[in-house]
């Protein structure tokens, strides 16, 4: 058959900034950057969204915001601080993202103007699926909050909304023109949320990087404690991590291959049968236990190195497992959970597991047999290593 | 401010291919297409939605497509073949986009799955966009059945919906993983629908290509009389300048700058204040009048060639302007829309003019003055230009 073939490359850049005090007066960070970028001669309008939560715990941050922008003009400020409920509720409620695309529309923001979004990932994710699809994209800032959003979701390249009650149903991959990093905004965090994102720093310590795990294993008590530099260096180290991963070998996930995803496929069903209750880190950090005691007894990984890692889980304050994951037949919602995850990938399934501590490895399934040994010990022995 | 540098490149390919018959049971094409078209081990399947007025016109097409997938199996075709309304309104009422979203969902369609549009450029621009943000991107294949979407909108990267009474205003810039142009749906075109899609040709010959708009002037009479040979080599042709086009500077049109939007500005306020009576290449062929009669009068197109264009557009059967198009005083729905250009390129107005006929040149201010007498000269000198 005749045809003509299209081919062409889209580059995609942006940088992650470290910050303390964004919108203090003397900080031109933020002001900087809307300067320097510019892709069209005419105004640039700003709009922030920001989450509820965040308002509540910082004070005066709208004021400060406006004052900021009363001082900088690289762009002009839309007056009213768009206000959003944090948590997975604004993924969830549609109305919160039909009323992203009301404002933008009622601001008239262009692709050369700019959406800015302040909270947690769940609302990074709506504001930018929204921003991504207005006018087929308009420029989406992302100023994340929390630990997970500053080490993971928010430096990546996805955003999204639930659907038909299932967890990311509707998204894209648009990348953020500019993620700034804040670190004043992680002291009024709970100690829960505090602690859940640093589970996605242990898993691509897991998967890419054998001197960050034990940089973690020596810098629990400092994570504990909430000592700020240590929670600056891991940030940045797992940010890193996962820029360097998604800049590698298919950062719109054409394929199957999704080893960011290690101990995610049982930390998503669980997610979903708590009704969020778990926190998606929480769930992590028993996902991540799970798949590497399931390493272990499938004879990838050491003993040794196994318990390392269930250690440094319960030495952070992670629950190492739940009753829902729990398999005790062939219905048990784990193994309904895996089957979905091989129905996400689109029929191959493709799951990370551990051969050391640094190194992983896919395989294409898992025994149900094994998965429920890997429970039992959890339960069992797991439950009660050292955590000196 | 530290930062971390995040800098990757996406590589985009699709065939457009071209046929006769797509579906005859010994036309292997698309077969071939799926079974190559492998990212994942797994079952494919393909679910079809094909406009109604298409499905009305080419007698047992679902039958067709039904037969053809028992035989070639290289995906599994789901059984239902959805239907939707053609033109604009597919893209007006919300409720087709969220049937999209259903039948996705109920039929399980997923990142390694194709969801195949049969239609006009409204059905697929439509459909695209539903299949664009489906699980982030669910492969998405274009089967045009217009002379316009076949030789422009299907052949690009761009899909929408309407909102908020905004023409695209939701959309996304993802390519299609395939596109196929069969010769004989183009039979059953109207003839204004026909002749609609010759100005798209019209157009890119006019910045990009003289040869080719000479080939246009020497073979009006055959497209006038609806040709098949003739109408195969503009389709191509065009589709061909489109696609090189696009993977030229800036495919994801991240500036101001859209050269194929030549003669479009007025167009599209056109089609709106006609409430898509005015076709949308009807609408485009007055509004390359008016930009190339607006050339000449600002000295930079020759009387000579803007006759030759004027001249080439009326053969071809299209009305050279429109009483909405007037200019009568500041007010005039004309002068709005090009205010309403400005804007959805976000701020700087980048209008296409022409030099030459093959040579396009871009300005960043239009006089109403001049608009006024392009217009006036259109309803008047140029409305008795010979169309020998
Ligand atoms: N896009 C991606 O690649 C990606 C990757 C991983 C996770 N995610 C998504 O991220 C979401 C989870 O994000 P999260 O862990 O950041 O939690 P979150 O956004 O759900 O926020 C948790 C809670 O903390 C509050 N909060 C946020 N910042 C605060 C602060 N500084 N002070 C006080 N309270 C604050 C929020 O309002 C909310 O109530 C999930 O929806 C998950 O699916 C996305
Ligand atoms: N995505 C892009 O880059 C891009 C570019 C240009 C235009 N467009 C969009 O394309 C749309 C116009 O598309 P179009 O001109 O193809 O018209 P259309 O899709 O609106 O179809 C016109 C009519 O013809 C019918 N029809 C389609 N194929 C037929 C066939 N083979 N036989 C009989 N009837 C048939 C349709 O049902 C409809 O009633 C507009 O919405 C325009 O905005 C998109
Ligand atoms: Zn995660
Ligand atoms: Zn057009």
């Amino acid at each position: 058959m005749e045809y003509l073939q299209q081919s062409f490359s889209v580059k995609f850049e942006y940088k992650v900034f470290f910050t303390s005090g964004l919108f203090e007066l003397a900080n031109t960070g933020i002001n900087d950057f809307l300067q320097a970028d510019s892709t069209s001669a005419s105004v640039k309008k700003i709009l922030f969204v920001v989450d509820e939560d965040v308002l509540k715990a910082t004070p005066h941050l709208a004021d400060k915001i406006r004052s900021y922008f009363a001082i900088h003009t690289a762009a002009q400020l839309i007056p009213e601080i768009v206000l959003m409920p944090g948590g997975e509720t604004v993924k969830i409620d549609e109305s919160h993202f039909s009323k992203m695309l009301d404002v933008i529309h009622q601001y008239a923001i262009d692709r050369h103007s700019y959406v800015a979004a302040i909270g947690g990932g769940s609302l990074l994710d709506m504001v930018g699926y929204a921003a991504a699809v207005s006018h087929r994209g308009v420029k989406h800032i992302r100023i994340p909050t929390t630990v997970l959003s500053q080490n993971d979701s928010g430096v990546g390249v996805k955003n999204s909304i639930n659907y038909f009650g299932k967890k990311n149903f509707l998204g894209t991959f648009v990348p953020p023109v500019a993620v700034f990093n804040d670190d004043q905004f992680l002291l009024t965090l709970s100690d829960r949320d505090y602690r859940s994102g640093i589970a996605e720093a242990i898993k691509v310590s897991l998967i890419k990087d054998a001197t960050f795990f034990e940089w973690l294993e020596r810098n629990t008590d400092a994570l504990v404690a909430r000592d700020m530099d240590t929670m600056k260096y891991l940030i940045k180290r797992c940010a890193e991590l996962h820029l360097n991963h998604i800049a590698g070998l298919d950062p719109f996930e054409k394929g199957s291959s999704r080893p960011l995803d290690f101990g995610h496929w049982s930390a998503h069903k669980l997610e979903q049968l708590t009704n969020f209750k778990v926190l998606h880190g929480e769930a992590v950090a028993m996902g991540i236990a799970l798949d590497t005691v399931y390493s272990n007894l499938s004879g990838r990984l050491t003993i040794a190195e196994t318990r390392r890692v269930i250690n440094l889980i319960k030495k952070i304050g992670f629950e190492i497992t739940h009753p829902f994951l729990e398999v005790s037949g062939k219905d048990s919602p784990i193994l309904i959970g895996l089957q979905e995850f091989r129905e996400h990938l689109g029929g191959e399934l493709t799951i990370m597991l551990l051969e050391q501590i640094g190194v992983g490895v896919e395989v294409h399934e898992m025994d149900a047999q094994l998965i429920k040994q890997a429970g039992d010990a959890l339960r069992g022995e797991y439950a009660g290593v050292s955590v000196g």
